[in-house]
């Protein structure tokens, strides 16, 4: 059977702070600039999980985009949305809250309950802004 | 010389009906739910359609775009636009109207008269809704 | 109180065909062209809804937007997301299913709920395609 | 001399939170939900600033719109941008952080300084996702 | 009948200088800066012509948009569309090319015409880049 | 450590002129067109750079995204930005001025530079109009 890419994008509403704690905070503001700023501040982050496979004969669908939607709310959305990235999500802890990292968590996240359904995961990309995004693909 | 990939876009408004006739009706809800409601429903569809080349020194294109948006117009959007994709369209005849046999008929109407022009098809992409799209690249 | 005016996006997928019933199929097509095609086309709708009224002090708010997002989706979406406009839709009934009939009904949906919860409905706005739209003030 | 209204769209991506300091925290989650989340969350806020005048005959502009966009970032970006609303922005001090009251902040501090290079203020316009925003004219 | 506000969008891609013959070339550059560069350069505009009137029981239009848009592409977009706004455009002819002067030059054309078929212009809106628009309502 | 693709989107306005001076000015509107006018057109370009790299464990960046995005701004954005193509741009002297000799262009102007702060350019982007663009990845 042929094989398509699907992808779903889900949106989050999200504050974070790029700082690497084991470094000074004159480091960090040189690193990371305003975007270290310690009262936080935050994005509307568009998420796009992509998924790869063999278009089902009797369905015509690699597989029922619901699913995968859900899969996305359940294990990433919910955690993120309205959320501080920094302080609540447990995927994030220990971690500097940059897009790339956050992008590898989500796949991280999603991996095994995609697979589990019997498609593959083949990226996820994270966009933060109209001018800047990130994309993993599982190397 | 150099190799490229140029996309062009296009635009058909449809209506369908995600539906398996060797299923039952019941059948059919549990895996499509709303998109197989009996009445039909509909979408503006983005087709995008990628292709690839060698760029030619003489008129600096991989190849004339205003070509292959016209093949593109005479081969799909003719069939596709202000039309059911379950009953008027022949490429479609006996498929299950999703969107990956969608964009993998697409891609077998347009394969051969691309290459006939000397370039290849890379990609064919069907975005649904800003929130769900599908690629197929031939495999 | 200053006056503030908040618009609200809805979204709804669904088939329609332009036809008036009390014309021949000739006069039909003449006035309504490829939008008349029998076997219904469709569209990804956005709904745009603005209302009007003074802030409340207490919450900041002219009024909670949810309140605003639930009630259009109970009252319009529902009855119109994965419907026939023509077939399925109670408030479009005996109308042609233009863009126009269809922004007046949804004003005379959303026009007595809006008020009952205190504030005023401006402006019932639906966006066709990237190139058309409709705006209804209740004039 | 014909009168035109120009918009400036200018961004910027900012924390907050959702509570008015004078009700319980169960009053908070009951009128604001996840928008009240104590950690704070974001957004990328389009700003838009619509000015109204008349088209000056020896430019052609109702004014150089350069400097209604160094105007905006000095006085309302600047002080947004990867900053926290709640805590970081004199002209939101003591306010509920709504779109509604920031519409009608960012009014109070753009209206003297562009009325002062001779034109009107018209509108302000905050979108805070692609489904909400807020328009505030003055009155 | 109803009164509805119908929004037509047509694009062109131009080349224009922003300049002012009556002044030297230093005053241009400090009032136009890189706008007035002499070599040109040009912008993807959007030009959004939005229609006012009396919705038709017969029809359930306020007119057919694509009357409209035919006679948008015939007095304005082909004559703007890949040329230079300041040589090659009749009823530019001795303007200054800024979107103001175009905005109101496209309603004189537009105005009659429009009229003629028995709805009212509203607004010409022109957008030159995603940041910058301007809205002529004929005042 | 993981690889992550990181893009990032720059704009520029720009005039130009597809021709080719060896060919008759007959030879060029057979295969330009209006795109062949003599007196320029222009467009809105988005340019998107996307580099490839492993994350910096102790920044949690494939690179610093200002870095690139100033390398982009001194290296291409200034050179095009409210220019001519065909006439002002080093570059691109001597070379049709079609979308695809100017993505491999700056390509060309892009790779040592990005590579010298240790990441690898991994696509050039040039967005025409919002229906053509054009990727160049070094092949």
């Amino acid at each position: 059977m042929p094989i398509a890419y699907i992808t779903r994008r889900e949106r989050f509403n999200a504050a974070h702070r790029l700082y690497n704690k084991e470094l000074t905070d004159e480091e960090n503001l040189t690193i990371y600039g305003k975007c270290s700023h310690p009262n936080w501040h935050g994005h509307n982050f568009d998420l796009f999980v992509t998924i790869k496979g063999e278009i089902d004969s009797k369905t015509g669908f690699v597989t029922n985009l619901n699913n995968i939607s859900k899969l996305i709310k359940e294990l990433v959305i919910e955690k993120l949305d309205h959320r501080n990235i920094n302080l609540d999500v447990d995927f994030m802890r220990g971690k500097i809250a940059s897009t790339e990292n956050l992008a590898i968590a989500i796949w991280g996240e999603l991996k095994n309950p995609i697979e589990t359904i019997g498609v593959g995961l083949h990226c996820v990309k994270i966009q933060e802004t109209e001018n800047n995004w990130v994309e993993y693909f599982g190397d």
